[in-house]
């Protein structure tokens, strides 16, 4: 019995896209964080960490992307959602670590700033400086995908849907996303045209670009 | 041949310490950065992140310590450094990606501020705010070890070594270590007892709390 607590278009689409891609049994159970559903009794009893995605086996819960993506990919090895050669495996979770670690991060500063600093002013400051480095990381994204089917190679992995997640958020920040970033527009139109993402997209209510 | 680029008591110490424990062949390279090796030519040919630890196999390189870390524990798995378990195994990750994504970038927020904001004033709002998340994970740490012998339960994985580069850099913020965190220090002097972790301090040149 699996079931993943997410919130429509936020980072919990990745592996929310992943079990749909697995063809498992699993109940999606929406927790809007712009209704502040993630601080509510309900979902602290879930995962006290008040965040999402949370992922629960048999009333056991998981948490942290990077966690869930690498155990559902791994757990589930036959589906071919994770490399199977350790070192292609290595390469794939150092990915989405640096994803997790540092772009999301990134955003964070960005869109909660309150995170970084109490101070109104400084918040300003905190978001000038999380957009400079977005850009950057988003530059590393860019030509990292050069040339590229897929964030792996050839194979379509978990990272896949985790890096839709940033794409999709560029929007947010009215980055002009099909300009600046035209080999991760590519990847990102051929992932979000996957019968498997489109019914997510439609489970979530959201586009890729909204 | 692997070789495994470092500075002393950064976070590069986790591996440092994996690898001693793995009793295989590997090369501990010097990259200090106090003194901005990581910045210099020699180190960027290696890694145009300019980041360590980086983890060369056979010509190729490896970022990020949780891939790393999980890469030395799994792909060395007989040598008992990471669970066998696949739920296990999920959980030991979820535990080294909160370190690196929430309580290292958290510890940036204190020590590399300038990461978050370019304003001198903006800075030690940032350190501050930084310092108050920290505690709060820090109490976290303590709780979670509470009646543990290690942090998975009674076996030593790759988690514990990962928890102690962040016990010791509460030394470096003069935080009383010994007095606010009882649970954690009895398991930082476990772990710091181990003759393979005493070698790795003397070679690069610390202790537990300095």
């Amino acid at each position: 019995m699996i079931k993943l607590y997410y919130s429509p278009g936020a980072c919990s689409l990745a592996p929310h896209i992943v079990l749909e891609e697995l063809g498992i049994a699993f109940e999606p159970v929406l927790v809007s964080l712009k209704d502040g559903e993630q601080l509510k009794a309900d979902f602290l009893r879930v995962n006290p960490k008040a965040r999402v995605p949370a992922l629960v086996v048999d009333g056991k819960l998981l948490t942290e992307n990077v966690a869930i993506l690498t155990y559902l990919g791994g757990g589930y090895l036959s589906r071919g959602l994770w490399p199977k050669e350790t070192w292609k495996q290595a390469e794939a979770l150092s990915l989405i670590s640096w994803l997790a670690s540092s772009v999301h991060i990134t955003f964070a500063g960005i869109a909660r700033p309150e995170r970084y600093t109490a101070d109104a002013a400084a918040k300003e400051t905190v978001k000038a400086q999380s957009l400079i480095t977005l850009l950057k990381y988003f530059a590393e994204i860019e030509k990292m995908l050069a040339g590229k089917t897929f964030a792996m190679g050839g194979q379509y992995t978990v990272c896949d849907p985790y890096l839709l997640v940033f794409y999709r958020w560029g929007y947010r920040l009215s980055l002009d996303m099909k300009t600046q970033f035209p080999n991760w527009t590519k990847h990102a139109l051929r992932v979000a045209s996957r019968p498997t993402v489109k019914r997510v997209f439609e489970v979530e209510g959201i586009k890729i670009d909204g």
